[in-house]
């Protein structure tokens, strides 16, 4: 029943609201190319659902229901394995027993362990008001005055006010939503991106468009046309590297991309979370641009801790005081002092730069095995990233990944099949793998099984 | 109402773009059949949502929607003093130097410190997947169990599957708006109300309409009248004790107020937040209602840590699942397993109690001390609360409470003016005390001064 979905669809993401008129049978069945029988049974099923009434001689009109907002209605069907929130649910929800190739961050013994403690243990012993208040309202003074420093040396010259600590990287992102978006907004993402942007997106109900994502950036082309013909509000995307990639923006296309967004009042959003895991560091849009169109947001969930969680944005004074308002009012503010301050007292300590070293040769060997590995299973990377613990695979033959994803999760091994990133749903030949999750070799070999069982 | 909906989706729809002339308020007035004061008060609303702007002689216009929304803009323009928001942020950036007869939660040393710290330590030595990973989707299990056992106690029986953690208890209610609101919808809370209710909700760009609080609870015939007339969807408001005024709504009062809520198809969402300070539970609507109309949220900010936060929602199951997703899309996930796993350990140990009953004794002797103190300067409590740490008081002769405020603020003390919590703005002759940020008898002299100077 097309109808009955999409029908039931446009109600659940306000596409259509209560009193609205539906197209008449004729219309819809001559777009759809059905019978206008098959369109009359669908509209009699959504009269029986209390979703539509018929007015008589003037056709069928939304009901007024308060029908609560499903997020996972309110964009196209989609087979579940496949579906953004559910791949994130699943990677959430996962128990020991599960292997987690499809997972997006590291094993705990990854992570900095006893940098964590240290920082714990410390905090302890701190004062009373470190462990029972809420702190300042945009986030603990010292961490932000160790970013601003940092971030002067990358070139970016900002004052503590202009920077916003939150509760992670995604709610950096639903804070600037909040501020930027309405409802019927169009938004840009990278086809492939990460799923939660899509999901986040359709959280705050805007259209979102997906740009052809090239090896070194956005297909530019294809982004300027996007720009004209749907004068979007808003571009989305990873800066170091990209999720789930792995490719480097170059800096000639950061250059036009500025100067496309300047151009066109784009609002580019750099979300910086991987950039930790880069050799050396790429061009900076936030840099590059001084937060003119530019907002940087960032976390620490994926190198330091994700239990313990701290995120910021940085962007223009006036903006950051709006969205320490928004933050107040719908959490009463951010991350507490004590993650604040884990992280600080973490970020200062030498031992956590040198653990990143540790971890980015690590992830370099790490990569070039596993890359090794699925090659001999026909299974080969997109590109080889320079860093982080992605790759982005093409799968054998003609293998779907989400029949891939589907039958490996009988077995309780969790992938990220290509089409969940892709709004264009143009990736199911695609798998994106993590390797740190991926040290035992048992995984190789149940994967080759898999591959032959299609 | 119907022309700001109309009006707001013809904008989002983009059958209105920026730049574009909206109808007369006559012809819009005449089209519609309502009286053109109707217009002017929908034309004035989305002008203060920035939605549209007038120009002088000329008309009304579509604004540019990439307006960033600025929610201190989004709804009626008030002295700063009187601003919700503004409120809130006085008192989180306040700074050691300042009194805070006006702040939300009890001094650094009235927390149970001893238990943090404790509940610390131990996590120190916790397992690496507590201190690094996400955590499960809905939350730490072990909280959420106990979370089960100890509502059975009260009658409310329900599955671990029903409780949903979050980051604080504002988030909760923000998780809830996003899943049952859209712009337009009609949301009651109390006059008075907490302050900060009113700036999430407009975050939310909903109507909200202001109800009487009675000495027992909400004036249940306007309650009513309201329902019929605006048909809103949800109810906010506290359970146990009322914030501003302490208030304990009598178990007749519930009773109703189920009643109409399920003749009207309203949601209640009943904030328990300040509950532990009750010296014995009172009625809880989630109790009596088996969460049929009724969503119950709350936290720990206000009894444990408002640093290491952790709050949660319990509901209908379905609406835990949309939830969920929501909470995944818009900060993958909720408190991590440390902020939990803190608050569970901190729970299950006795200590935590003893210290509850320690500091509901403390605080009765304070509200006690306090309201003899300020009514030897006139000021007098509207009630005497059962429990917590407010007192809502009236003062004397025509002083205004922003008046008040806007001076003790010069003088670095932070107050909390009575029309901060009303939407009709008709309580500027209260003023809400809070007694544990009150020990110094400094206070006491500096108000009388500055009630004298007025």
């Amino acid at each position: 029943m097309m109808v009955v979905e999409e029908v039931q669809r446009q109600i659940a993401n306000r596409a259509l609201l209560a009193g609205d008129k539906l197209p008449s049978i004729r219309s819809y069945a001559a777009r759809l190319g059905m019978a206008p029988s098959t369109v009359v049974e669908a509209y009699d099923r959504l009269v029986a659902e209390g979703l539509i009434s018929a007015r008589r001689g003037s056709g069928f009109y939304v009901s007024n229901v308060k029908q609560p907002f499903e997020i996972a209605q309110a964009g196209p069907h989609l087979d579940r394995v496949i579906d953004p929130l559910w791949v994130s649910r699943q990677s959430l929800d996962a128990s020991l027993k599960h292997l987690k190739p499809g997972c997006g961050w590291m094993p705990a013994d990854w992570m900095p362990q006893q940098a964590i403690r240290k920082a714990i243990r410390s905090q302890a012993r701190a004062n009373e008001e470190g462990l029972s208040d809420y702190g300042n309202a945009r986030g603990l003074p010292e961490l932000r005055n160790l970013l601003v420093r940092d971030w002067a040396d990358e070139g970016l010259s900002l004052s503590p006010d202009q920077i916003l600590l939150t509760s992670s990287g995604t709610q950096s992102i639903d804070l600037i939503c909040r501020l930027l978006l309405r409802p019927g907004d169009c938004v840009l993402l990278d086809d492939p991106a990460y799923f939660n942007f899509q999901a986040l997106l359709r959280a705050h109900r805007v259209t979102v468009i997906g740009v052809p994502l090239q090896k070194d950036g956005p297909d530019l082309e294809y982004f300027e046309k996007t720009l004209i013909r749907h004068k979007p509000s808003l571009y989305v995307t990873n800066s170091g590297l990209h999720n789930p990639t792995g490719v480097t923006l170059s800096l000639q296309k950061a250059h036009k991309l500025l100067k496309l967004a300047a151009d066109h009042d784009l609002t580019i959003i750099e979300d910086e979370i991987f950039s930790a895991f880069e050799p050396e560091p790429s061009a900076r849009l936030a840099a590059l641009d001084g937060l003119s169109n530019v907002v940087r947001i960032g976390s620490y969930s994926k190198t330091l801790s994700a239990s313990i969680r701290c995120g910021y944005i940085a962007a223009k004074p006036d903006w950051i005081e709006a969205l320490t308002d928004l933050q107040v009012a719908t959490n009463f503010g951010g991350p507490g002092p004590f993650a604040a301050n884990m992280v600080f007292t973490v970020l200062r300590d030498g031992g956590y730069r040198r653990q990143l070293e540790t971890t980015r040769t690590l992830l370099a060997k790490r990569r070039a095995e596993v890359a090794g590995k699925l090659d001999a299973l026909g299974i080969r990377p997109w590109i080889l990233p320079r860093g982080g613990f992605y790759l982005w695979c093409e799968l054998p033959g003609n293998v779907s990944a989400s029949t891939l994803a589907r039958n490996a999760l009988k077995e309780d091994i969790i992938l990220a099949p290509g089409n969940a990133f892709s709004l264009t749903q143009t990736k199911d030949c695609f798998m994106r793998f993590n390797v740190s999750q991926m040290q035992s070799d048992d995984i190789f070999g149940r994967l080759s099984r898999l591959l032959d069982e299609i």
